[in-house]
């Protein structure tokens, strides 16, 4: 029999570091997690990593578990692999922060890092919702939009990594400010952000919506106008057209791409069907040559919250850099 | 001294079939044309093919060229490379016919197929406007707007190949009608077609624009707004639209897949400068974290009429099935 290997993964946040002591078939053994504490500095974040990955080592003997393979961190920035370099990272302040070789330095422990979204892109494609497929993309609907892609077994990084920025595609010409410098980017029309706000715009203009029952503007989440779909027209219109901007931002995705599978993330993926089903019939619908060409088909990620500590250690996994 | 080998192309369009002779260094030996006829039947489109080789043969001995080490064949339309078939050519009435099988057996050389977008993307990435790239994309400005990507030195295929359909994605959310169903598609807004219309109704609102002294407007084409864009108020107006258009369009796919180099062809392309510079200069200005993530270059493309031939044969140069 062949002996188990266990690695440690961490997801590193803006806000707080979520640690974890995953095995080689991505079973999560136990979870821990620490406050980032960003803004006292990039020292006081590896400090905190340093802590965290301590706490799991020392528990992990209840496990039995006395050795480990290697540590995978994921980070929300653009990485460098081969120096094992963070070069930026909006909510970290990291700039060429040599982040792996100090916590290897301290650690004993092989340490690789990846890009956070191409983490949980490559736990959905080797163990979640792409699992199977050859070609993959998975959509996080979040504060904004991220995500990641598989072509043909592999992960889309594009030069220096920066690619896969689906969330950052002009869908609306002269659109909406978005906070990349553009007008009209996807992110704009489909993210939690733009369904919470455009939920909050309707309820201003109409005083009769059902909506207001939560009180005031200041309870209103993405989740409010899916809530109230069945009973107020307004929440129904402003769902109606979030799927709309969505499927036309999928589309776009698929016709580039044209994955076997592109999986969607984040609090509002778990509407389930009343998302997925007229989603899927405006892709289907739209995609291009849809009579002579696959269909590709859209589907919840199947991993939540642990497809970024899953990702963080499947460099390790499948014996890659990413 | 590694004897030189031979290879036949074949560009296959739907009007004329183009071939060529082409060596291992995509150099160029001969070239001839024939009509396809497609509207006459896939044996006859097969016919002419077969023709056009032979003609190739016989005139290859003026060159003392007498052994081809393979036939490659670049076809509008979905290809299923494995089993050598061509599943669907609007242009050619393609439906499922073996096309690869049947040039076998005719000539008894190897045969090899590849949809012409990729033969032109891959044309240029190894020998022209993408050389030494390791991520490469090509946009052809022309009746529509075709492409191909190469990501991590691999042709983007996507599921049964059909992926790379840059002009159907939707820049202008429930704007112009597309040709494949959806509205707002770039292809209805950068392609050849869409400026020589777009020019021809800008001159119907403007009597007085220069525009008009190429007479009436069958003699507009794509090229008249850039001909007369210094002199006249609307050819300026329209071609500067044109290229925020594109740009937008090109922004887009660089986010996505962030290739180091982005090639323009056909004849739009051929306005060099005075397209590439203000593309540029968008592009730079608008793409994903223009700060911390590295330029795009826009470039046109090299190779012009031979890059569907080079390409064709690219399956045998480089010994891959794409």
């Amino acid at each position: 029999m062949k002996e188990q290997k266990y690695y440690i993964g961490i997801d590193l946040g803006g806000t707080l570091i979520k640690g974890g002591v995953v095995d080689h078939n991505a079973n999560i053994i136990l979870t821990k997690t620490i406050e980032t504490q960003s803004n006292e500095g990039n020292e006081q974040v590896l400090k905190n990593i340093l802590k965290l990955i301590n706490c799991l080592i020392e528990e992990s003997i209840n496990f039995n578990i006395n050795t480990f393979a290697g540590i995978g961190v994921g980070v929300p920035g653009v990485i460098d692999t081969e120096r094992g370099l963070c070069l930026c990272s909006h909510n970290l302040h990291f700039n060429k922060y040599e982040i792996a070789k100090k916590i290897q330095a301290a650690t004993n422990l092989e340490v690789k890092i990846i890009n956070d979204a191409n983490a949980s892109t490559l736990a959905e494609y080797y163990f979640g919702a792409g699992k199977g497929c050859k070609n993959f993309a998975m959509l996080t609907l979040g504060t904004g939009i991220g995500g990641g892609a598989v072509i043909d077994g592999r992960l889309l990084l594009g030069n220096s990594s920066a690619g896969a920025e689906f969330g950052h595609s002009v869908i609306c010409y002269n659109g909406k400010k978005c906070t990349c410098g553009r007008n009209g980017c996807l992110e704009q029309y489909a993210s939690a952000t733009a369904l919470c706000n455009a939920t909050k715009d309707a309820m201003n203009l109409n005083k009769q919506s059902k909506m207001w029952e939560v009180g005031n503007l200041k309870n209103i989440t993405a989740k409010t106008a899916f809530d109230y779909s069945c009973v107020d027209e307004t929440a129904n219109m402003l769902v109606n057209s979030y799927i709309h901007y969505l499927a036309t931002g999928i589309t776009n995705i698929a016709n580039v791409l044209r994955p076997e599978i592109i999986a969607l993330g984040g609090g509002i993926a778990k509407q389930g069907n009343v998302l997925i089903e007229p989603l899927q019939k405006l892709v289907d619908n739209s995609i291009f040559a849809s009579n002579q060409t696959p269909k590709v088909k859209i589907i919840t990620a199947k991993l939540e919250n642990s497809a970024g500590l899953v990702g963080a250690v499947c460099p390790f996994i499948k014996n890659k850099n990413y």
